[in-house]
């Protein structure tokens, strides 16, 4: 088993982390920038060292300051968490060369799913159901004009090496896929050094539904089951659940199946997601990308598995076999989870950083809190809003939703505007509460009507 | 289903009834007393209401105020919560008289289980194992003398009113038999204004092993598992968990049939637990008592069966029908308790009533937090030192326990001296460790030696 672990990451999945840790008997290294020097990582950790000026660039992104701690610490291995460079090859590569366990897939899986085209192709080739589209990138705007008249209109045009919503537009005509192939071109240039893009065809009403898989580097593969996260605002994730009320059980095994494929065409070790595509109307689900770390929603399959994600992860990087057959695993009731942002709802959701006045986190029975936050705390401009993820578990949908209701009226955070006020208004609402819902739920529903502009 | 509930009750059980209540969608009242005004449970509640000075005879012990804001504001019922009026049966007629429910069992079953020498009587003739003594109150001393002869040395001589720890005494010679018989005898008097005491065997080396039961009121019992709470000083639990380390399955089943033919014998109704002694050595087990309400403790239970002890009291109140069968209980992994007191461990564990400074429970996968405390709260002298419960959930008994101390180490409180250092020296001792001990282990060794006196 590893010895001592140094996180390369601040925030919630950085206490996350350590709790694991802890839990194993495995020392930390905590690291942080000048603006994260009061942060709650850094308390809990064995050990913390700063590492550079609050620009991510110059700090959570900076290879050799990173390297420097490790090697100082004499550490056995680095999780990278999400997020920075969780799935940033060459700092795989580099961790190899510098022999330190990277707690992530090889080198090789990161680079063949990194590349959306690239994934896309090896997809096809493993036989993971896979969106109509072009074969790897476009070549020529007349192969573009051809191929979206075949698959027929609206398209998608997407950055191979985009991501997190970025480097993504709609075309709905033959004008539309012109002017859009160009522009994301030049934008992917610029945001990636990379100006490939690829076409598709869009589908418009569909549920994001992804399945959580893990593995060892013995060929051993499961799947975790799935996690609906199609509350989407501008295609960041708000609430996610499992299991889906998207999808029936055929789906369910059908999905598992294609995702435990997927990871397999890779060589895939650890934990990993596979993306969905899911299309109500005739029950097809394709392939949409796969992210190698873990993901921010981990803990709501924790919460029916029983399963720790981030320990599971450590095993297999200490080169243990999984302990755990597909068959053993045990699906237990409903879990739910409210990322809880430092932002104004009612203000076009503004990022609110500053001083966290009273900090005061809901408790009891099927309430699980993830946070970095606590009375005092001053939330830095510089990175991500998200200050806890409130994760409830019911024997029943409901029971999970009723829960969350109690947990978000008693979660009191002063100082600073939160998220809350938004999740209890779309706890409230008919279409979440039947389950009918896809993607589009936001965009259709205007939660924060009485928000100056959502 | 029941529509408004009054809690008369204060600190983390009035929160956890209120949690229950929210997500059934019943609307609270909560009582407090002047030196409450700023409790966490008056907050929480809906409504709420001063029912008089800080002594809790003047107030959570008050029938008349209590009644007078029932009758208010109109409430459907009364959960009485654990101690305080929680096992009265003068208060459960009142409320009966009133028409108001008492969120407990009947009156009857309150009464048969209160009186000690009554319960024990009811269980011989129910086929309940009792410990081997006198059949009913003692009325000489020569009657004790003669079967104390019989029975053998030592023994306990306990007041039928007696409970909690008082009213308690053991004699190891004819000498110290009468001696204790009389002062048991005038003690009880003064405190429970019945002189009335019993002769038992002692058995010194025991397991305090319980079983949680659930009945409805159509003659349904089922039984959720065990709690081992062997982790005591001075009679007063500290650390509690299920399943217990104690016993085997044959004898889980045994236990658990027995408390169930207990509830039955009293048309019992509701949550109660049915409390054993465990002697490891022959692996026999005796009826101790059997608590007729919520216990401190119920948490573990819900954290392995993932049933809400809370809300099935409630629906039973409400007159439904158990909807769960003793065959689909599924006990899931292990749960450990440990009360955080506002005590000093290090000096005997005396109370530190006081402002808490800072505040922040811990959270993640696997952790849950029972408590009424906040950042700035004042504990107030008056009323149990207990200020929250940390409970870990695991796959293992090693992975609760691992979890725990993880938790632990990130429990931050300041201001007041809890008794968290006595919970983390327990969590490294080999004896609790290896899951072999009983109720002297804490006398046996000396967890706080460092301490002035323990």
């Amino acid at each position: 088993m590893l010895k001592k672990i140094l996180i390369a990451n601040r925030g919630e999945i950085a206490v996350r982390i350590i709790r694991a840790c802890k839990e194993l008997g495995i020392k930390t290294v905590a690291i942080f920038s000048e603006a994260d020097r009061d942060a709650l990582h850094v308390q809990l950790a064995d050990e913390a060292y700063c590492i550079g000026p609050a620009s991510s660039k110059e700090s959570y992104l900076n290879f050799t300051p990173i390297m420097s701690v490790a090697n100082l610490t004499a550490v056995d291995a680095i999780h990278p968490g999400y997020g920075f460079l969780a799935e940033n090859a060459d700092f795989a590569e580099l961790c190899a060369k510098c022999k330190i366990t990277f707690i992530g897939p090889s080198v090789y899986a990161i680079q063949k799913m990194g590349t959306k085209d690239v994934a896309r192709e090896t997809m096809r080739q493993a036989g993971v159901p896979i969106v109509p589209g072009s074969e790897g990138i476009i070549e020529s705007e007349a192969q573009a004009i051809a191929l979206a008249a075949e698959i027929g209109y609206p398209v998608i045009i997407k950055a191979t090496a985009g991501g997190g919503g970025k480097g993504i537009r709609v075309a709905r005509d033959q004008e539309e896929l012109i002017k859009s192939i160009n522009v994301t071109q030049q934008e992917a240039e610029k945001a990636f050094g990379n100006p490939g893009v690829y076409l598709e065809k869009f589908i418009e009403d569909f549920s994001h539904v992804e399945i959580q898989v893990l593995a060892d580097n013995f060929g051993n593969v499961i799947h975790l089951g799935e996690r609906d996260c199609s509350v989407q605002r501008r295609l960041q994730k708000l609430i996610e659940e499992t299991p889906s009320p998207a999808i029936n059980s055929t789906i369910r095994k059908e999905m598992g199946n294609a995702a435990v494929k997927a990871a397999q065409a890779v060589n895939y070790s650890g934990a990993g997601t596979v993306e969905f595509i899911f299309d109500k109307k005739d029950q097809s689900f394709y392939f949409m990308e796969m992210n190698t770390r873990i993901q921010v929603e981990h803990p709501v399959t924790e919460m029916v598995t029983g399963i720790d994600l981030i320990k599971e992860q450590i095993k297999v990087a200490s080169h243990e076999t999984l302990a755990i057959n597909q068959d053993d695993i045990q699906f237990n009731g409903w879990s739910i989870e409210c990322r809880v942002n430092a932002e104004d709802p009612f203000k076009q959701f503004m990022p609110t950083p500053g001083q966290i006045e009273l900090y005061l986190p809901p408790g009891g029975l099927g309430v699980r809190v993830d946070s970095a936050a606590y009375p005092g705390y001053r939330i830095p401009p510089y990175y991500d809003s998200m200050i806890a993820k409130l994760i409830t578990h019911g024997k029943t949908r409901e029971e999970a939703i009723e829960r969350m209701k109690r947990a978000l009226s008693e979660f009191f955070i002063e100082g600073v505007s939160t998220t809350i006020p938004f999740h209890q208004r779309v706890l409230e609402h008919d279409v979440f509460l039947s389950g009918d819902f896809n993607t589009k739920f936001l965009e259709l529903h205007s939660i924060m009507k009485d928000a100056t502009i959502d």
